[in-house]
This record gives structure tokens, sequence and C-alpha cells, in this order.
């Protein structure tokens, strides 16, 4: 049946009733242009705000979406679809418009991150991918940004995530979101690679057990690695392990070989670092730096903080590649206009604001974030405008910014928050309102409802 | 740079470490017989049994496994290894031995699914994506037995998750592992390709609301779709949408057209269910199926049954395919034995058994799990083997499983399953128990450390 192309560069990576829907439109002259945005509905329980991610990959998404002779034959094998459908997808592109926040921007529930101009056909294909790649990095982002937040900013954070993220795909977007808001590396290779992120790796246990001495472990890694030495202590007992790069360390001090850091994977994490740095102090090395890792989240390094435990870097992982606490976030990609006609869903509970938006965001004196609007999108308000045109008939309008300038700009985001928004604990309220005008419109469409 | 792979194909899919100490093992000459397994330390709190899934896609890896020309340049560009190494990664290929239970056996704590035998830097290379691969599946394939389970036989599970399952390859893998624990079918159009599951759509609110009404958006699907219709009616009133789809199919039927279904996505759907039953039924349309979604779990389902809810197709997505209450199993891939000697980690809370083991499994009269032994590998205990060769040399050797065998063979698995570890409430206990050979040879590990 022909070479399968990988998932992520699939057009057949989407839901089978975009599909059908298409076929629909195609066969009924449903082309007008139609507006959907992407939105989070509510924040999870434990979230004061989210960070928008993986716009990059759904404009390279968008700009390269077609589907090859093979895919067509298979949807065709599956006696689904019309004649009609199958021609049109076989010359299909994306010839659509998007706006979008910037990559790194702060954002709260029921606020577009994302809007798609497009022929009906078009925007409601691109509606499953696009959902799964800005859920994911936003999803990331939004829970590394608590981390980031809650360590002292001369410490460093390290993805080690990989395993435990949810398959290859998820592995390597998350050490980009986690790169975004400011964690400092990663230790997956391929994502080092292919974002150009710094990647960074200590050892593991294996490395210790294979040997028949922790000493002897040690010096054998200090041998291959002198440049970037950095020993995991915790295999039989920390303490004792400190001890031993304690003595290995003087002995490679007469050959300019220095220890860079020790790493404690399990313990009480604070007690651990306090009598590790102890030790490594009572010795001379306070250049010795101190990296912890094991199930790490915001309230992990909060309480490490709180107990002013001496750690360089917190190697975060499992909980914030998949989000632990809130591993889902509950988005939306929804129709907002067709053929110039605001649209709405009711559904008990989905309720959604009609017509295309755009959010103005208003800043203290402080210039901390005071409140955003949510807005029709063709109102005036004053304000700082969150969505601005990044695609244009189906090409980007502009280059995109560089990893580290979306880093940059990230911190500056993150540096707006108020102090309620900031806390781990859940704030009060969120900093958004709904302008007149878009609630006036909210009514007319309800009340003109009787569909 | 050259092209960069696909993540799920590449050789760099891996953490930096691996490759750090595989140049250590190469310079020091360590590479003798290493044996790592794959185990769960401890169940969710939520999880009584867990099912093996995923072993089909770490076998593909390990048989294809190479550096390319490409990605060696990448890394010598890194500064950090040494020329022994790149020179052994070019040569690089999988030969060791792998052991592994089937994929859809249901397992417990501590219980190794998979025994890699192989000199010790491939077996060490080897471990970030064996682990991304087997703990995703797993962990999906666990969550949606428990939805299995708690529904009807009678009733089908369909897998929607593809929007927020964590980037593309785990939307695929996730619709892989779903099927195997007896989810009828998947909206994921990649993944039905790929897989050859059947794949099942119904319709999306944005089709109904670029309609200006109902009725009309309904007539239009079914001219559209006439073999194979399924309607959505929750998009203003659900009720009111029943009525119409009453409406359409008296039309229809004089055309020799039916209605297949409706979906409820929104509300209390136990209550929606009985009404559009009601009205359906009071129609004569007993045959039209209801679908639900939305946000379901076992629990969900359970309560849906409770109330005995009319749903002949329950549509799971979101907390299936992220495995909401617990998105990330306490997983391992440890060293076992090296050079012939057992090894075992002590770090606190972290200990492990020593050796390579061997599961037996135990049947009461009934043919329902008594219990499992994890004995060392050696021993012969009575009860089923559970893990057998499944590679050697770095080859298959047997023929997969095909996903319908595997299918049905976890269907017997989940049989075996006495009440109490069926339930969605915690057991009392799980039916592992250590043999007397290991916990000796634990004891003798633990007191010969001083390491």
């Amino acid at each position: 049946m022909g070479e399968i192309r990988c998932e992520h560069d699939s057009a057949l990576l989407t839901d089978l009733y975009q599909l059908t829907m298409m076929d629909a439109y195609y066969r009924l002259n449903m082309e007008q242009t139609a507006v959907f945005e992407f939105f989070v509905r509510r924040l999870p329980q434990t979230r004061n705000f989210l960070v928008a991610a993986g716009l990059e990959q759904v404009l390279d998404y968008l700009e390269n979406l077609r589907f090859t002779a093979d895919e067509i034959d298979w949807l065709a094998s599956t006696g689904r679809f019309s004649a009609t459908l199958l021609e049109r997808l076989r010359e299909l592109r994306f010839t659509g418009r998007v706006l979008a926040m910037p990559e790194g921007t702060v954002f709260f529930a029921n606020e577009p991150i994302l809007r798609v101009e497009a022929s009906l056909p078009q925007a409601q294909l691109v509606e499953s991918r696009i959902l799964n790649l800005l859920h994911y990095q936003t999803l990331v982002a939004s829970k590394a940004a608590r981390c980031r937040l809650a360590a002292s900013s001369d410490r460093q954070l390290i993805d080690f995530g990989m395993r435990r993220a949810h398959g290859a795909e998820a592995a390597c977007l998350a050490s980009r979101a986690n790169y975004i808001v400011g964690v400092a590396s990663t230790a997956t290779v391929a994502a080092a690679r292919r974002y150009g992120i710094p990647v960074v790796g200590t050892m593991a246990h294996s490395f210790i057990q294979a040997h028949d001495l922790e000493t002897e472990a040690f010096r054998h890694f200090a041998e291959c690695h002198p440049n970037n030495l950095v020993l995991l202590i915790d295999t039989y007992d920390t303490r004792r392990g400190a001890q031993r790069v304690v003595e290995l360390a003087r002995e490679l001090r007469t050959r300019g070989v220095r220890v860079r850091g020790v790493r404690i994977d399990s313990g009480d994490l604070a007690a651990e670092a306090h009598a590790v740095r102890g030790i490594l102090n009572a010795a001379g090395f306070e250049e010795i730096r101190i990296f912890v890792s094991g199930n790490l989240d915001e309230h992990a390094i909060e309480a490490l903080e709180r107990a002013a435990a001496p750690v360089d870097a917190y190697c975060v992982g499992t909980r914030v590649d998949v989000s632990a606490d809130a591993p889902a976030l509950d988005c939306a990609y929804k129709l907002q206009e067709y053929a110039g006609v605001p649209r709405a869903k009711h559904s008990s509970g989905k309720e959604t604001w009609p017509g295309p938006h755009q959010v103005y965001r208003e800043y203290d004196a402080n210039g901390l974030i005071a409140q955003d609007v949510l807005a029709r999108a063709n109102e005036a308000l004053p304000g700082r405008v969150l969505l601005t045109e990044v695609m244009n008939e189906g090409r980007r309008t502009s280059k995109d910014p560089t990893l580290a300038e979306i880093r940059d700009y990230c911190a500056q985001e993150l540096a707006t928050l108020p102090a309620e928004l900031r806390a781990l604990e859940k704030a009060p309220r969120e900093p958004m309102r709904v302008s007149s005008a878009l609630q006036a419109l909210a009514e007319e469409v309800k009340s003109a409802v009787s569909k």
C-alpha cells in the first residue's frame, strides 16, 4: 500500500469527520470564508495563566499540507469518499490567513491564541492537528513556567523528560516548550539537534552498578569525560558518595581536572543537598555544583527553595513533560463566523463567544498586567493588541522569531505577571473581561437562535 | 546541516548521557553482556493491574537502529565525544537478545515485561526510547482496559483522542493501545491506516453552525453520507435536535435511507440519552443508535451504566489518551546483571530486585489469576511462564502477532482478572510474591555492598 509517511508529516493526521465534512462542504458548495479560533475554555484549577506555544509547528504544518497520491489512493480504497473530495484533496493547499499571539505570550481562558480565516473545507481539515500541536506545547510551557517562577532566578532548570513523555514527538516538543519558558537545556539529543537547544547530561545508576566499586565508576567516568564531569552519588549512599567525590576531586585536582557537579536523585533532597554541600565545602570544593532530580515539579521546587536547599540545578522531567497535575487543557478550535455571519455554540456548559475576536491587554503603572479585554475583532480599544497576522494566502507574512528570541520575549511576558498570578496557589480572579460590544453580540446571536 | 529524520526514526532519540556512558564503556572495554529489565515500580493509586503494550514498536526500533553519517557528523560537531565512540556508532547495530511478555498481557508492579541482554553499550543506548515506547502504550492500554471493563460488553468504545494526545506519535500509538484492549475503532485516520484499525467518525458542531438551520445541516449531511449517517444533536438543544432527527428520518425512510445514530456531546449524558431514546422510540426508530462523548473515562462510563443510560457507543478521548488520573507510570529500565554478576540499586525508595527475572503465573480452579511469582531467571517454578524470547542476535525470533491476535489475546487476559482486580476501586492487595531464592539473592547482594 505504499510507504507510509511519518505521522507528523502526513495530511492523514486528522480525524475522519474532518474529511467527511469536507466532502459535504465541497459537494454543497460551502466554500465561503470560515473563521475558527483556538482557545482554552477554562484554566485548570492549578494554573493562573497559560503560555502560548506551538505556533511555529502549526505554520509549518499549514505551509506544507498536501496529500500524496498514495494517501489519496488509500482514502479511495476505504470507499467512504466522493470522487469530488478525492479530486479536491489532490490539489489541496492551505491558502488561508492566520492571526496569532506570538509564542511565549501569557494568556487566559477564552482568549484565542490563533485565528484561522480560510475557505470552510480548509479551515475544517486542519482542526485536529492544530489542536494537537498547540495544546501540547502550550500545556508544557504553562507547567514549566510555574517551575521556572518557583525556582530562584540564578538556578537552572534542565529537561530530563524524554523517557516518560508520550512518544517521540512529545519528547522533542516538550524540550522546545521548556526552553521557551526559560528551562536552560535538555537531555534529549534529537530535540537539541532539531531545535538548537543546549544539550546536557550526567550519568545513570547503571554506570555505577556496572562497576564493582562506586569509586572506580567515578574514576572511570572522570578519565573519559574530564571536561564535563557530573557524578551521580545516590546509588548506594548519598553522603558516602559525596565523600568519595571529595577524595576523587582531590586526586583530580593534582592533574588539573575539576569535578563540575554531583547529582542527587533520591531521598529527602533538601536534607541530602544540605549534607552534601557541607561535605563538599568542608573539603574546599565550593565550586562543585549540586544537581537534583526525581519527580520534581513547581511544588517540590518551592519546598526546596523554602528549605534553602543549596541546589544549583533542578532536573525536571516527567511531571513537567506530561503536565502531571493537569495533563490536558480544555481547549477548542471553534467556528466563530461563516460567510460573514457570527456563529456560536450553545451546548450546555460549552457556550462560546460568537464572531472573530481580538484581545487587548492593559498594564498598570508598574508594567504588570492589569486586565485583558476580549473584544470583537473590529473594535478599536485601548491596550496592546495580542493577535497579529502571521500568515496570508497560505504563506508566512514574516520570518519566524528564533527560539532565542521567543525565549527572551517569554521572559519579558512572565515579568508582567502580577504577584497573585505568579503564585502557585489559585488566584482569586482571572484578569479578563468581555467587551460590551461582544456581550451585546452574544445576546443577539443567542436570541436569534431557534435553529 | 543535512536532513533531520523524523524524530521517531532517529537514533538521536535518546538522552545525552547514554552516549556519554557508551563513550566511556567503549574506551574502558566494558562490552560484556548486560541485562536490563523494564518494569513499573508501583502501580498508580487508581490501577489494580497494567496491560503490557508497545513491544512491536520496541522491536522495530531495535532492528532498525542505526546512526546516519549525517547524525554522526552532528555528534562530532558538538565536540563532546571521542573518535572511538563516533567510529563505533557508525557501525552500530543492535545484536542483543530480548525476552518479553506478549503485548496484551496483564501484569503487576515489579514484574519485568521486557528483558534486554546485550553488550553493555548497546543495552544502555536503547534505554531512553524503550522507556518512551513501552511506557506510553502501557499507560494508555491500562487506562483504556478499565474503560472497557466498566462498559457492558455489547457497547462499543471508540477512540476520539487525537486532538489532545501529546503529539502525533502519541495520537497514533494511543489508537493502537486502545484497540488492543478492546476499543472498537478510532477517529484518527493516520492510525487507522498505519495499524489497520477500523476508522469511524460522526460530524462536528462546526458543520451544524456553518448552516443557518440545524435541520438543514442534518439534511445536507444525509444527502452526502446516506450510508453512514450519525448526526450530532446537542449544538443548540439536544431534545429538539432529536425531534429534528425523527422528522428527517421519516422523510429519509421514504427514500430508503436510514439514520444510523445520533451523538450527544454535552449536558447530563444519562438524562439526555434516556430522553433521546424515548423520543426516537416513540417515533418507531428503535434502531437509531446513541453515541455519547465528552470527557468520558471509566468512572463516567460506570455512572452511565449504573443509570442504565441507553448508550450504544462510548466515544472516549482525552482522558484515556493522556491517562488523565495517572499520566505517567513509575517505570524503570534497570541494570540487573553485568558480566554475570547480579546488580541492584539501593537508592532510598528505589531499591530493585537484583539479577535477571522470570515471572510465573498461577491460576485458580476457575482460571482466574491466583498469584504471580517474581523469581530468578534460572529458577524452575510451577505456573505459566510470562517472559519468552522474542529477539536473538538483533533479529525477531518469530513473526509478530497481528493486531487482531493481540486483541483477542488481551481479551482472554482481561477475562482472567478476579473481581477485586477488575473493580475500579483499589484492590486490597496485589497478587504478586517474590520467590525465596530471589529474596535470598537480594539479601546477599545488599550485604555485599559497601561499594
